[in-house]
C-alpha cells in the first residue's frame, strides 16, 4: 500500500437515495488508484482518496457512468 | 399462459428515482403468479397483473423486502 495519498472533494447532484450513493460510490471506485469514496447523500459531497491526484475528467466521466452530474 | 388475468393498483411511499423503481418491481415479481408490474415513480402507483388476486400483505411483504412503504 503506497505511503502516499490524496484527497479530493467534489460535488454530485442528482442522487435521491442510498441506491444512488450505491452507483456513485461504484463507478468512482473503479477509477485507477482510488482508495476510498465517501459519498454523503443529503450534500452530495464526494470524497476521493487515491494514491495520485485524479483528473477531474475522469471523475465526471465516472459520475456520468453512473447516471449523475458533476457539479463544476 | 392463462387465459385469466386479474390486475389490482396499489401506492407506494418512499421511491425516489430509478433504482428504486427497479426494487419494487423486482420484488413484486418474485411473488407467486404476477405477470407484469408497472410502477410509476411522480405518482408511486404500482399496477400489478396476476393469474389470481394476491394477498394485500404479500405485496406490502414485498414492498418492505423493497425498503419502502405500502400505503394504504
Amino acid at each position: 500500500m503506497s505511503q502516499n495519498a490524496t484527497t479530493a472533494v467534489y460535488t454530485v447532484s442528482g442522487m435521491t437515495c442510498g441506491h444512488c450513493v450505491k452507483s456513485v460510490t461504484e463507478e468512482v471506485s473503479a477509477l485507477a488508484g482510488v482508495q476510498a469514496v465517501d459519498v454523503e447523500l443529503a450534500t452530495g459531497k464526494v470524497t476521493v482518496t487515491s494514491t495520485t491526484p485524479l483528473a477531474e475528467k475522469d471523475v465526471e466521466a465516472a459520475v456520468d457512468e453512473a447516471g449523475y452530474t458533476l457539479v463544476h
